[in-house]
């Protein structure tokens, strides 16, 4: 195993934008990826569920990422989401992200069977990592049982880094559950044990966690950033409850549509609103909700022009 | 619309033989195919739930398909499946199975997003239908709430067939829950209403339901044949309960390890005993338990030569 880049702090799992045709919007994609980044993000996720990920098909995912790439975005801030039910499209995805030099790539079970045993999705992550062959992968593996259905528990992780080391580097904990990310912070130190929310971003930060991606940072990447500096300073408690507030607010509306609400108003760009189905957008009661709660939460609906 | 070959009857979601790499064995599945009609079966699902479907990737279905048509299956007894999460795949499947002259395409909903509206719903399927734009689609539904753990509802299916007509044939309901599919045959008459199991064919037939859709058929098309055959008849419950106690038998262990282990033994050909992950293959006791299983429901394990 050669060594490598170890990713930490604040990812965006980045929105895909949409053109009226539901084709994606690969100028819209790169320019929120750059301001993401210039906003505060260490790093970005791309194609995880909030980029409506799964709706997309694979040479739309390779489009995509190459674009950023070629926009000039560093492949060492990127972890691609490349986890199929299908085999053979895991596994090309994921070689083509590595190719790229992506320093990670975040992966779904295959989520169609459900009640799989242990032994199954062992061979199925390792079916995947042995045929990608490379010693640059670094997989972090994607537990988010509300909406896979199927969970990544703490043995099938423990067995996988055994048979593949470090090409297990961590795991997207999307449980919302501090018990079962404590009990990962714990079990396997110096694991990439990244939470699903920035409010289990502090705990989790104490506890030798390193950091959080989160849906919320597409339109709080700021926020996010300034709670991630200032964890070990006696300003984090405060950060953390204004950073949880505009969470709260944000959660009062479906996320994928409140969060393309949120930055077509923020742009001016209603370009945003569009969603692939089976996701539905917000009406404008709705929206009107959404941003009114975000305002009591201190969130700037406006940014300045120079931004 | 034009008028179109109607389905009905048994069909068997035709296991998909792997090799020992685990790539689909062409051979093997269409000579499975062809067994399968020989056998009795009216026509064949290629790529439902029990083919390990969501486990192939596009070019391999794409692959099969065309290779059980080439070796001569008329496409009129061949329902496609080729519902996928991904918007542009399932167009493409879809335009692929039709294009071939394919009587008709099982469609999943876009599975990933968990608790989506009637309207996402509705909006998803229908933006496949519009893009296949073809007036020879038919397309059968697939509700298997627990698997796909997104469930299709009767308001759903109102809509799609007041806005698409034809192009709505059907369901396959593999909820198991006849009062599902009472509710759905009384509702919608003349809906293709397939059952996912034979255990409820007889009623459903007695309610005007076309037949099944069943994983058992794989190896037990002759006795759903003969059930198929005789619903109208005195002995319609006599075969009924021998039918049933196949299928109790079979489900005695996981259903696709176990009916690959059942070809496996009939044909004396280990090369039916590969899966891919996430699933396993039952163990040499496991394997015998089934047997017996079978063998005290009066099933016959072993094939004549000339078969």
């Amino acid at each position: 195993m050669t060594e490598h880049h170890r990713l930490s702090g604040v990812f965006a799992p980045v929105l895909t934008p949409m053109r009226d045709d539901l084709s994606p919007d690969t100028e819209r994609f790169v320019a929120l990826c750059k301001s993401l980044l210039e906003d505060g993000c260490h790093g970005l996720v791309l194609f995880g569920t909030t980029s409506e990920a799964n709706s997309l098909g694979l040479d739309e995912r390779i489009a995509l990422t190459e674009a950023v790439v070629d926009a000039g975005v560093s492949p060492e801030v990127l972890m691609v989401g490349t986890g199929l039910c299908a085999l053979p499209e895991t596994v090309r995805l994921t070689r083509h992200a590595v190719a790229l030099g992506c320093a990670g790539t975040l992966m779904l079970p295959p989520f169609y069977y459900k009640g799989m045993s242990d032994e199954g999705l062992y061979r199925a992550f390792a079916e995947v990592f042995d045929r990608v062959a490379d010693d640059r992968l670094r997989v972090y593996l994607y537990h988010f049982p509300k909406i896979s259905a199927v969970p990544i528990g703490l043995d099938l992780i423990e067995r996988l880094r055994a048979s593949h080391g470090d090409v297990v580097a961590g795991i997207k904990d999307s449980s919302g559950d501090w018990a079962n990310t404590s009990a990962l912070l714990e079990r396997f130190p110096g694991f990439g044990v990244f939470t699903g929310t920035e409010t289990l971003m502090l705990a989790s930060l104490r506890g030798g966690g390193p950091g959080c991606i989160s849906a919320t940072a597409n339109i709080n990447a700021a926020g996010l950033r300034e709670l991630y500096d200032n964890w070990q300073t006696d300003d984090a408690d405060v950060i953390d409850a204004r950073v949880r507030a505009v969470r709260r607010a944000a959660e009062t509306k479906p996320t994928i549509p409140g969060l393309k609400a949120v930055l077509a108003r923020q742009l001016g760009d209603a370009g945003w609103l569009n969603l692939r189905p089976p996701l539905v957008g917000l009406d404008a009661a709705q929206q009107a909700e959404l941003f009114a709660e975000l305002e009591a939460a201190g969130y700037r609906l406006t940014r300045a022009a120079a931004e």
